[in-house]
């Protein structure tokens, strides 16, 4: 295996994910990474960057693939690709990889985690019980109960169905909305605003594509009503970020549970001063066993590339030897 | 059935309870609350009191009967009934019931809830987006995984049953600790101690017994070890708080989800300075669903016995007819 690789680590907000990742990287070259960079160390390393490592939330386009004009694999830390150009990936012949799989419990555990929060006010009670509410004999406001009610997951792949099958645990009745998967025991819907009828729990764990942008609109919240939670794990893009506001605010629907946002991490500062969500900053995958298995996926698929052979986790519909 | 009886509503602090209760209740007789009455309100109508709704969390003991002296009945709105002296509650011929099953499925969802909120730090995450944490890209400490990891369960009754189905479900290795349960599938344990060795989340579910207080010791939690997390739903004193505290603050254990405390709701003010625990004022079944189930087997009760009938869930061991 060759060795001397430029490697540009390149995950903002997710520094934390750079120590497993660092451990499993070193072996194949220099590591940089550009958060911690002046404009002029980057302007003169970017040059000679062969590997990027990078998380997609950060929309890496045709104008900053050109700062790397040597560039030949992009091993995207986490499952989700809806950041990357993949014509343009694939016009310039990159390897682009991702890491399936290995977050897909952690992910569904969040999902099904912050629906408990949301009914059950856990963070608000939290909060209330720490300023003395409680001592002080206030009242909180009552919850939801989750078992046994109605769950509508929206994509059901690998994610939505690790969320469907914690669901059935719970004694929930599934419906989803997948154009590919077919379920039998659980009901299918046809459209994002019949999901949100059947639904008293609405979760979003599908991909972002440009068509389903704001596929969470208002009418879709007032589908899914005063006694609705809305929980996303998925992407913030799928939601409209105005509606959905508007929707806590009004009780249009119950609560929301979130832990991706429009915009993120500097989402709009309304979400603040509502006490019917639950506000989780992106960690879908942020455990000490999945940041190691993430990382030891980049460095097994950089490994391979660089060995001439083929990435384990291309991709879907990029290079693959 | 006879009408016209006094039923003194005795739910302090879950005065949310109240509402739902009172739609029941009201076909019985008056209603008084005594959390909103005076001194004198109360002095000059507790002779008459016939039958009592009570939390159990009161501690209602022998001096605390003497003011009711034709009591009849005490409907205990809740499962655990410690705070009943049984053997004066026997002595005065009382019936006594509680409301077992109504509410397993909330506090077994709220038991996991609280798993998660633990060790994937939902709380904590959601006061540091508030607080702009996120949107200045500072860290958050990172999770642990909850999906395929060791749950260990106090106390296999109704309750802890309904924790282990949902921890199946979540792959988790279960291991429990009850005298009279045995399940071939699952591991037994033969003491608290070897519980908590077995454990990455120890979740108690167990009664409150004499026997069994402070039975979450310094030496149990430091068997839990630093990876291990406290679920407590069950009762505060099963825990020495002392101990637990100081584990929390030296790291001896990774962190708790509680929803009990000793002496709630003035809790020790120490655990409000900790980011490694979520606080819960004691919720289990607090939900619209629940307390309304609650509420009408609470209603149901009373009026078999108003009717002479026998009543539908007396506590184990008094008056059943």
């Amino acid at each position: 295996m060759r060795n001397g690789h430029i490697v540009l680590m390149n995950l903002r907000q997710l520094g934390r994910m750079g120590d497993a990742a660092k451990e499993f990287l070193a072996p194949f070259g220099e590591l940089y990474n550009k958060q911690t960079m002046s404009r002029e160390e980057f302007a003169a390393i970017a040059p000679d960057v062969d590997i990027l490592v990078s998380g997609s939330n950060l929309r890496i386009g045709k104008s900053e693939l050109d700062n790397y004009p040597k560039l030949r694999m992009i091993a995207n830390f986490g499952v989700g690709y809806d950041g990357y150009d993949l014509e343009e990936v694939n016009r310039r012949k990159l390897f682009l990889t991702h890491t399936p799989d290995v977050l897909t419990d952690d992910v569904a555990d969040l999902a099904v985690g912050l629906m408990f929060a949301a009914a059950r006010r856990i963070a608000l009670s939290d909060a209330f019980v720490r300023n003395g509410g409680w001592a002080k004999l206030e009242t909180m406001p009552i919850g939801t109960r989750v078992s046994g009610q109605r769950i509508g997951i929206a994509g059901l792949g690998r994610i939505g169905s690790a969320i469907a099958r914690r669901a059935e645990a719970l004694g929930m009745q599934i419906t989803y909305l997948d154009r590919r998967a077919a379920e039998k025991n659980w009901a299918r819907a046809k459209s994002m605003i019949e999901l949100a009828r059947a639904s008293d729990f609405l979760v979003l764990a599908m991909n972002a594509t440009p068509e389903n942008r704001h596929i969470v609109n208002a009418e879709v919240l007032k589908a899914l009503g005063p006694h609705g939670f809305l929980i996303n794990i998925a992407r913030g893009v799928l939601v409209d970020t105005e509606a959905l506001i508007a929707a806590l605010q009004s009780g249009t629907i119950a609560g929301a549970g979130l832990d991706v946002f429009e915009n993120e991490p500097e989402i709009d500062s309304r979400f603040f001063k509502l006490t019917n969500v639950v506000l989780s900053p992106h960690q879908g995958p942020a455990t000490v066993q999945t940041r190691r298995d993430i990382a030891q996926l980049v460095a097994e698929n950089i490994r391979r590339v660089l060995a001439g052979e083929a990435p384990l986790t291309p991709v879907p519909g990029t290079r693959t030897a």
